[in-house]
């Protein structure tokens, strides 16, 4: 390339980046207006609008234009200008581009037409199957669905196995060894603690006020005023952003300046409405963080799941779960549910950590939450190397809730069949406990850098701790190209399993007066 | 051609023109978004959104595919076959596809670019012209706007004179001609009703009883849920659509099955809420019953503005604001705001039908309205064929305002400054008093042929009306190529607006007790 060619191929190669963000910009607001504000017979034009945007999105995405630009940018000779005239972030921008246009073209457009006629139709007999507890009929489904992931797989990232390719799309360098060397260890200590928590809670059980949970009270206005001052206070961009109610709460939106979470109330339970906020609050930080200077570019985009569940758990569980978050939230809380003057911050905190062994994952705390995806993912393991027969799945899902968490569903709608994510997102599942990891980790560094931070909780005080997950991850974007490389320029060490036992281990001693 | 070859080229182009649909509809779901629910600083990259995705339909529309499908199907010895092949409705799909083409590949695309910034820039600097009352710094970009109009219909429209073509934009084979010979007729009729009307208020004035318009009580709330519920017995759907609020009411959304509508509500004005309601309404029943069998293509969209008002018109002023209506309308308005117990149908309907010259068009009532239009013409034909020089705008403006309705604005903004208009709509004026007539003619003919209109809408039944105006307007679409024949296949004659002027002369007469 002649001088200056590098940098004007580069610009370009950006020109077209933007316009494919753009496009995948608005199909996050068409989904976001369809899960928040759509009428129900609107869904068959809305499902024709998002195929001919899908289709135009996929042709820019494999587009000759775009290839050769990549072409220029990867070539070996050029390597030694890229080196010396594109910055680090410019240079993960064409790392990125190079990654995401290679698996674009190596899947025949035939094959994408079955994907999505396949995951469409598995989400239909899925549905059905759960509402009818009906294992059999989704089970050859779920079978097309595992043969169509190694065939897609072995196609689209030859140098990978099957599972480690799956688990590539939501956790980029995550390995199923690795995942089984860490869950191995993992569920070790964890066993231990869950034990030791149910002797305590057997021996020593505790009382909650009554007016915690006392369903007539819960007005969903007043949730949705409280939850709405508080996602502002932990520093939720309003300016930038919204807040609604939907079925399952999501974060999404159209891009960094246009994040939308949504939550749900119950009249019942007002802590869903409340955790599942401030978990959406802490998604959509890390999309209103993303750097500006790199807008609409891959570089911009979060790393992965695993580092996105991470910035959700972080804030739902490491700050919203605490004792001092509630020392701080609980008089607002009060201003809008007076019939709480009586409970104490402590009542609070300890309502919010109680450790029951259960059926659901999404209902799970966060001690045995683990187990639940430990349990997904051997399972994933043994259906990609076939060494799991579908057919066999209910037992063995049963026996290893007997195994692990001691309970057993009565019905398979209650067991394998609870989860939507084997009808097309084989390998997501060690993304939430990856990212429970990290936020354990990440929050372990920010009470060693930052000056007291539990007093900073208390006081309601979230700049600083907002400015330093900006600065450590947001902002960082995928300038790293795994959780590890990220991890360990925030906190010293790549992922570190056993922070997060000893953070959980430290955390439930308190609540549960353990001896260890 | 061989045989089959023109349906099966009929059916490739009915592919290209539903892809061309699924955009337009996207964009017209941004575009209600950014008015209802987008957050204000999420208005940059919203542009660069609708940027994008106006940029892909732009090429879908000119695209050598499409041109030549047009191509075949618009040679002259396949003429014969179309006709023999394709039915109306069909051919209709042909001839707008063609009409559409051409108009957009003759626009080059520097002059398309410059046209985009300068209605922008246009909108900029006449807001902040009205803002200030500040005419001389809007002057020159009016002049701008009033030279590109020309230059543009001169390159898209070569056939047709500049201020035709202008017009053509909004109303199809309508002429300034044929507009000065209506309007001619129009404001000699209406002026002398209106000093009759005037007479009679002065020597008989009308009382009024002041709860219908006490700021105090009109609740936000509840004007909405009134307005929901009266929305919904007037037929629209809310399975395919919402009903929202936004600062400038209008009627969006994305494509037939998903339409919504805005109203906006004051709490010293009710009726500024509800009529604003009733008046998008009748917009989305067009909408709402576009022709299924023909989705997402040309012939199922609507002829033109001036047929669009018809419909809100139609629904606005002949039922909305007639005395049956309120007969049935007003004791649903009293669950919503008891205290209209002692008002009676007769005095909303009094109220809603008073008749004041004033400055503002918007405001305007049906009698006055038109000649806030008739002016606007004659200053647009004026600006068009170069007999008004822009300098001279506000004085002409000002002795127009004198000479129609006997009032002179203060202000500039309160005068010639008033409308967005022609920041890059000019032409469309015409349309809104177009919409009137015919919307009294549709009225006439619909009393004729319903078995006793007014008794149904005394009852709240209006499902009869609803299909008449689906089948005699909404679901023949395009399918007639102006307002004319379409009226002439509805109600048996064209345009007529000796009609309108009976309408108006009998309702008023009523009203005022006048004697002719």
């Amino acid at each position: 390339m002649e001088p200056g060619g590098v940098r004007d191929t580069y610009e370009r190669l950006c020109e077209q980046l933007r316009g494919i963000s753009r496009f995948a910009e608005v199909l996050g607001l068409l989904s976001w207006d369809e899960q928040t504000m759509m009428a129900p017979r609107s869904s068959d034009a809305r499902g024709k609008q998002k195929a001919a945007l899908s289709g135009a999105l996929h042709e820019k995405m494999i587009s000759q234009e775009l290839g050769d630009l990549l072409d220029k940018l990867r070539a070996g000779e050029n390597q030694r200008l890229i080196e010396a005239e594109l910055n680090a972030y410019e240079r993960a921008n064409v790392r990125d581009a190079i990654r995401t246009y290679d698996r674009k073209v190596r899947m025949p457009a035939k094959l994408a037409e079955y994907e999505a006629e396949l995951f469409s139709r598995a989400y239909r007999v899925w549905s059905e199957a759960r509402k009818n507890n009906d294992f059999a009929s989704w089970a050859p489904v779920l079978k097309e669905v595992v043969d169509h992931v190694r065939h897609v797989a072995s196609i689209t990232k030859p140098e990978m196995k099957p599972y480690d390719a799956a688990i590539d799309d939501y956790e980029r360098e995550m390995s199923a060894e690795r995942l089984a060397e860490i869950f191995g260890g993992l569920k070790k200590e964890l066993q231990s603690l869950l034990n030791q928590i149910a002797e305590a809670q057997r021996t020593n059980p505790r009382k909650l006020p009554k007016e915690l949970d006392n369903g007539e009270m819960w007005d969903v206005d007043k949730q949705a005023a409280f939850c709405k001052e508080i996602s502002e206070k932990l520093g939720f961009d309003f300016s930038r952003g919204r807040l609604d109610v939907s079925v399952h709460p999501f974060t999404g939106g159209a891009g960094p300046d246009d994040v939308r979470i949504t939550t749900r109330y119950s009249t019942e339970n007002w802590v869903e409405g409340i955790a599942g906020t401030i978990h959406e609050v802490g998604h959509a930080r890390y999309e209103q963080n993303r750097n500006p200077e790199y807008a609409a570019l891959p570089v911009q985009e979060a790393l992965s799941m695993g580092v996105h569940e991470s910035q959700s758990l972080f804030w739902e569980r490491c700050i919203g779960q605490s004792l001092e978050f509630w020392e701080w939230a609980l008089p607002i809380a009060r201003k809008y549910f007076p019939h709480l003057e009586n409970v104490e911050a402590q009542d609070v905190y300890y309502r919010l950590n109680i450790v029951t062994p259960s059926l659901i994952r999404v209902d799970a705390d966060e001690v045995t939450y683990p187990f639940h995806i430990i349990l997904r993912f051997e399972i994933e393991m043994g259906l990609m190397d076939g060494s799991i027969d579908i057919q066999d799945l209910p037992k063995i899902w049963n026996e290893k809730m007997q195994h692990y968490l001691g309970v057993v569903p009565e019905t398979d709608a209650l067991g394998v069949l609870q989860d939507v994510h084997w009808t097309g997102s084989f390998g997501y599942f060690p993304s939430y406990t990856l990212g429970a990891m990290m936020a354990a980790q990440l929050y372990d560094a920010a009470c060693r850098e930052m000056r007291d931070l539990k007093t900073q909780v208390r006081s309601g005080e979230f700049a600083e701790l907002n400015e330093w997950l900006a600065s450590k991850i947001h902002r960082k974007g995928s300038l790293f190209s795994s959780l590890d490389m990220l991890l360990e320029d925030a906190t010293g060490q790549p992922l570190n399993p056993e922070i997060f036992v000893e953070y959980l281990k430290a955390k439930y001693r308190g609540i549960y007066d353990l001896q260890f």
